[in-house]
């Protein structure tokens, strides 16, 4: 059986709350052998203080020695298997900018691009032209462009990436990308890769509309007057999470990707705020509403990916300065952990496992006297898989039914 | 999807070396309760090195309890699931005497027998005929007999046992053993298993080879005067190392069963040399050629199935004499492991997990102050499945790109 059906099939509404902190990119590395990761060398009395009273272990998001990307890790995180559950690109661009896409919209990622006089591709980036420059014309494209029998929203991401977004009733996504992956040629039109009628019916769209598209941007930029659609894709058919869980969901992100994952999983989306006393603050004020909240904090992956050791050591000292406030919350389960590990020594995200604590009154506390990924190897929790957080979480909240009798 | 195809979805070229050291049946036991293995026993200064600066853990090669063969010990070590991918005997016992086995022979584990003169089975093993007079008899079987369309290969492998090989066009291996498993019948004739007309053409030509052995034998031994095989096997189509992970590999094994299975997953086979310095010697003569060396020590198993626990321990000091020449090479990736346990206190294979170490810039170091079974429960890499091993080389090789955006 499926693990989110067997989960299913044992999950039980309860009154009992669990929050799940992730911290985008924590597992780190120390500088040299034998010394300490970011986290380890952070001063983090309230972690700590919280490994000691948790079951601590490490996780493996995808599988040892594989990297996570954002969305496999929190797929992972939030109990979908990421290698059967795959976020196609188009769909993942508009959860980056937060474009709430619908059941039936079919998201593509665009680029700006230069064509000459002939059409031929002259750069396939119009130059890398920058957002001031590619927000504008996107905002021109969303108010020039009208077509029968489809709504459109046309939005910018950044420099030349756009995502264009086809709304309207009987649309597929087996579209062939229009970019040719090189220059000196036209862009493709878009052609059906199935013969799926909705996806013809999408690919007759996306003609119609690429070809306004050249029309209204004619004049209009030296370099961006021109646009390549990839990634055609309807909304992942992602089990959701009120139904699989018996959960009412909320997620606290600052970075719109991460909202957007959520979103997908059918996590209610609370008001975003900058800063991480800010997130806490509205965890705080939505507290009564939801059963389950997913709490993330981006910058110790940024830190981490601008390969900045001692900023991601502040990054993690940030966050801890708030637990006190997270533990006035209440929650009967609380989870600590990360999406992938990201050491700022390797300036990307990496296929470490990720340090986890995970607290309830119903742990066996291992009595660590430090967070951290060394620490963790002697956690009760051992080195587990990704996926199995979530059952884990529902259990301590008393939120899984005894399984047979 | 399948593990391997993923993989293969995320290898990439780079110019690492990864080298990974197989000590074959390397764990072991305490011969007393509360006692020290063989390895622990043994004065390995070297390899209590590079403990405290790797990740260390703990194998299962096949799963936990289940004893491994050395062909699905190897082949989890490569990275192939072994119960996925099985090595008919035929093709085991070719690879086994480094026959060369190519894509459409078809390999048979072929035994000397006795018949009687009404042509029944006397002796299914032809009184264990020793080497000294089985290898003339196949030379004698090579030479003399010459089938028109198929190329024959007789090649001895130890008393009563030898390997035939059929080579030609169209060849299949569905047939059937001509062992009855039984005395007082003739041997049976060789039987098609399916409709397969190329597993008929190899039938038809095992009936005129057979027929012709025992015209040959006749008087030429006073038991072994006829011929059975079992196992009629084509290649097993394994996935190659160059195609899966992307890496140009070699193989350095004193022992020819080992250089057949890294043959079968598509590494070049280094010359084989008689003792571990020598091997190690072939090694860095090569070390420009290739990416990854699979080199392999056979002697921690030969003594652990002799049941002798101090010459077990000096076959891992041995290799541990040998360490700093591996390290001269600089490999960005070391692993050193085994293929399975094999403690002299059982003379035999068996299901224990196995000790592993993997060294790069990259990992967590364990600190680990010996390298051994009971200090492998504490590190880092936890308790994992064997065909992670190499997800795990390649990660620190930094040879895998990143799981989704």
């Amino acid at each position: 059986m499926d693990q989110l059906d067997f989960i299913r099939s044992l999950a039980e509404v309860k009154d009992s709350k669990i929050l799940l902190l992730v911290l985008d990119g924590l597992g780190g590395l120390a500088t040299e052998p034998g010394g300490k990761t970011e986290l380890e060398t952070a001063r983090t009395p309230n972690l700590d203080s919280l490994a000691r009273e948790s079951s601590c272990g490490l996780m493996e998001l995808v599988a040892p020695g594989i990297t996570p990307g954002s969305g496999p890790g929190h797929l992972a995180l939030f109990g979908y298997d990421p290698i059967t559950y795959i976020i196609q690109r188009g769909a993942l661009e508009a959860a980056g900018i937060d474009f709430p896409q619908q059941p039936g919209d079919v998201a593509t990622r665009a680029n700006f691009c230069t064509i000459d006089a002939a059409g031929n591709i002259t750069d396939r980036r119009a130059g890398r032209i920058p957002t001031e420059e590619s927000a504008p014309l996107c905002a021109l494209l969303q108010r020039e462009i009208k077509l029968e029998g489809v709504e459109l929203f046309v939005q910018p991401v950044q420099e030349h990436r756009a995502v264009v977004v086809f709304r309207g009733k009987g649309l597929g996504d087996q579209v062939h990308d229009t970019d040719p992956q090189q220059t000196g040629i036209p862009p493709l039109p878009p052609r059906v890769s199935s013969d799926d009628p909705a996806s013809k019916r999408t690919a007759e769209f996306a003609a119609k509309f690429l070809g306004r598209v050249r029309e209204v941007l004619r004049g209009k930029h030296p370099k961006a007057n021109m646009m390549m659609l990839r990634g055609f894709s309807l909304r992942p058919h992602l089990p959701q999470f009120g139904d699989v869980y018996k959960l009412k969901a909320a997620a606290e992100a600052t970075y719109p990707m991460y909202r957007g994952l959520a979103r997908l999983v059918g996590m209610e989306i609370l008001t975003p705020r900058a800063t991480f006393a800010e997130c806490m603050e509205e965890v705080a004020a939505n507290w009564a509403k939801f059963d389950f909240f997913f709490l993330h904090y981006k910058y110790t992956d940024s830190r981490g990916e601008d390969g900045n050791f001692a900023k991601k050591v502040e990054a993690v000292e940030t966050v801890d300065a708030e637990v006190p406030k997270l533990l006035a919350l209440k929650p009967d389960v609380l989870a600590v952990t990360g999406d992938h590990s990201t050491p700022s020594k390797l300036a990307s995200h990496s296929w470490h496992p990720v340090p986890v604590l995970v607290r309830s009154p119903y742990v066996r506390a291992d009595g660590l006297t430090k967070f951290g990924e060394s620490a963790c190897v002697r956690g009760s929790l051992g080195h587990f898989p990704g996926v199995q957080l979530m059952p884990l979480l529902l259990a301590n909240a008393l939120r899984l039914a005894k399984y047979g009798a």
